[in-house]
């Protein structure tokens, strides 16, 4: 049974505010893809790395990949008008039966334990992806500027990598794409599977904007007092 | 028309895994809530400052004050057993009309701009809260271990400073207590109040454990290239 990364590096990247899209960011010197690309090759380097590109983009990250050729090998393909379609059109090249995580690429700082924890859980349950505790109180917005308290202890935040077993992502994935699709297991759910849950790493931000980029340099400089492998 | 602000620094702390209640941590080399505290003195140094201490930590705080002369001024007074009861007890000190702001503590971050939008948007409608948006995906665990995504877009994390009318925060701070109540506009809310909500900044962070004390320390020494104020 194969083991497949699916990372998703097809965002514009606007909230950075520059004409760079996000993933091409460094972090720590090296680009940011770089460090998730790694991660899963410390984790399983037999498993089949696939990244997922904004159209066009390819010339500019073999360039990128020739400047560092530590890079972890990977094959390359890409992506769609959104996540879901470019999940779409990597799921192709998922040819063998198997397991198959699909990663946010601005997120490299994923733990090996969460890596693991998610592939052994979608191994025994079919469907598995990390969640951390709300930290901020949580509200809805309803009607319009006025606050709808909710108990933030009753939802969690739903990270990467989400775990599937090939046949219920290929599946799930052959649905009608909705707006209400804003991650993998959203889309696995809807086609009526039962999606498991492992505790995430809090350090397995988001970098979606200068905020998370420096937050990413700090972690990287100053690993955490208690690390969470 | 008076402004009170309440800074609630009632935590035990225990999540930074020390023995030093979290309250009393240093962030660049100063009492973490010497940040708070001056946050609140730039925007209005005539505003009262009422800082809310867990139970028998007066004199080291007053230790503290020594130690740091540029303190800005504020009175103390004893916390309760939850957020909502050392809330009812700095109520107390609440004595003129006017609008009283709830802070926490370890909110260091707060930028001037969030503190004059709260307070000019409570001074209009009577209650306001600033609100980011939710970053991560969004699940509830629905039976155990199992997740219910939810769209991310309906949710906002809510931040402090919290501001009321000074007559609303009494009144619904007469109410019963329940566990539901997890911060001051979720009180207010439930006496019947419509909460108004302003677009918070996302340095303004709770600083509940070493990662976020890593960012907040990251980010004092390199503000964003696109400060929010």
């Amino acid at each position: 049974m194969k083991r497949y990364v699916l990372i998703l590096a097809g965002g514009k990247g606007t909230r950075m505010g520059g004409a760079l899209p996000k993933q091409f960011l460094s972090l720590g010197e090296r680009p940011l893809l770089m460090h998730t690309l790694e991660g899963f090759y410390r984790w399983d380097a037999g498993a089949e790395r696939i990244l997922v590109l904004p159209a066009g983009q390819g010339p500019r990250w073999q360039a990128c990949c020739e400047e560092f050729p530590a890079m972890p090998p990977h094959r390359v393909i890409e992506g769609g008008a959104t996540r879901f379609h470019s999940v779409q059109n990597a799921l192709a090249l998922v040819e063998e039966e198997g397991w198959v995580g699909v990663h946010d690429g601005v997120r490299p700082l994923v733990s090996l334990r969460v890596i693991r924890d998610c592939f052994a859980a979608a191994e025994r349950y079919g469907a598995a992806v990390p969640v951390t505790p709300v930290v901020d109180s949580l509200g809805r917005i309803s009607p319009p500027g006025t606050l709808q308290s909710v108990d933030r202890r009753d939802f969690f935040a739903v990270q990467t990598p989400q775990v599937f077993r090939s046949e219920w992502i290929r599946e799930a994935y052959r649905q009608a794409y909705t707006p209400a699709f804003t991650d993998d297991a959203s889309v696995v759910e809807a086609s009526g599977r039962r999606i498991h849950t492992v505790p995430g790493n809090r350090e397995n931000l988001k970098i979606t904007g200068p905020l998370d980029l420096l937050i990413a340099e700090a972690l990287l400089k100053h690993p955490l007092p208690c690390p969470d492998d």
